[in-house]
């Protein structure tokens, strides 16, 4: 129990309770983990700010001056969350587009298998599937941080459209082999579905028909 | 106000309150249509078989009755909801594989686009996706009732798989193109859609490559 639920602090505008010795990069990074943690283990609609601060150990008020609404928070926890996932440039690093099949379909299916990127991707899933605020967020990151940098290095017809149909089939593969964990889909080698999928991938983000 | 929320019935073993006014497939099927409306609106997790008594106008014991448990009645309610999903006929009715990846492709196509399927499907896609008893359902129903029967008309190796992809590929435009909503891929014209995944899918279900 730590942060505005031990005591009712006095209200002060212009500076939250604890703000001081709280305040600065560890606070904020501290948030920011707390508030990961909370929308994972909670979901979005039981996440608020006051257990977000709770469990960071500072005042609401302070997320507040860092963040802004909840929404906000969900924002920055989830580009935290997506700034490994960034597949420019292991996908489209070097500007050639020669086995960029291969790549997107090893890189995809690479963060799907490491537990820890795969139980963070699966809560963010869960909350944009359930809430429309943070449907909205992970439209806008995934669009910004990652589509339309793959879409940057295509040269066909309807850029964006292509990489969005390649990441389809991926997050697809990841619904059904690690949520829905259909068999045999979900324990055959991943090798075995970067092979039957990179083909695919390739055909959308090269092929010119 | 109806059911066993109307007043304090006394109890009885063997037969619930009301029964004989309730039983026989009106009040059947009634449950069942609330129970999917129920699960619909309020999500697996927030769903009561007492809820779902009193929005079928029914007495819970007769839910019981019929369904047993909450997650019985769940996958009855889904299985409804599925009924009209089945793609055998659609996809693989006469035999023939030619054109069997085009005939998937607008099969899972014409049922996202039509709202009212849409939202069912959605509401199932939910529950699994926060339930792990939900996600049993499914993947139970799903496996026999859909991949089982198109799987048995392939001539390729590991047919299962190979249908797995396949529909791996369609529910991940379904969540990036109705519930993500990106764009391009949200305002793309279906027929564009079919067109591009039609050999995609063909290749999976027939190419024993």
């Amino acid at each position: 129990m730590t942060g505005s639920a031990s005591a009712p602090a006095p209200r002060r505008r212009g500076r939250p309770p604890r703000a001081q010795a709280d305040s600065g990069p560890g606070a904020r990074q501290r948030i920011l983990e707390a508030a990961r943690a909370e929308f994972a283990e909670r979901g979005y609609d039981k996440t608020s700010v006051r257990g977000i601060a709770k469990a960071a150990g500072v005042d609401a008020a302070l997320v507040h001056h860092y963040f802004g609404t909840k929404d906000e928070v969900f924002e920055a926890a989830v580009e935290m969350t997506l700034e490994p996932v960034q597949p420019a440039p292991a996908v489209v690093g070097d500007g050639s587009l020669d086995g960029v099949g291969e790549r997107m379909a090893r890189y995809f299916i690479e963060v799907w298998e490491n537990p820890a990127t795969r139980a963070q991707l699966l809560a963010v899933f869960r909350s944009a599937l359930t809430h429309e605020a943070a449907a909205k967020v992970l439209r806008t990151l995934v669009l910004r941080r990652v589509l339309e940098r793959v879409a940057a290095e295509l040269k066909v017809p309807a850029p964006r459209f292509r990489a969005e149909l390649a990441a389809s089939h991926m997050v697809g593969i990841a619904v059904l082999r690690y949520v829905i964990k259909v068999e045999p889909l979900a324990s055959t080698d991943p090798e075995e579905i970067v092979r039957m999928v990179a083909p695919t991938l390739q055909r959308y983000l090269t092929d010119p028909g």
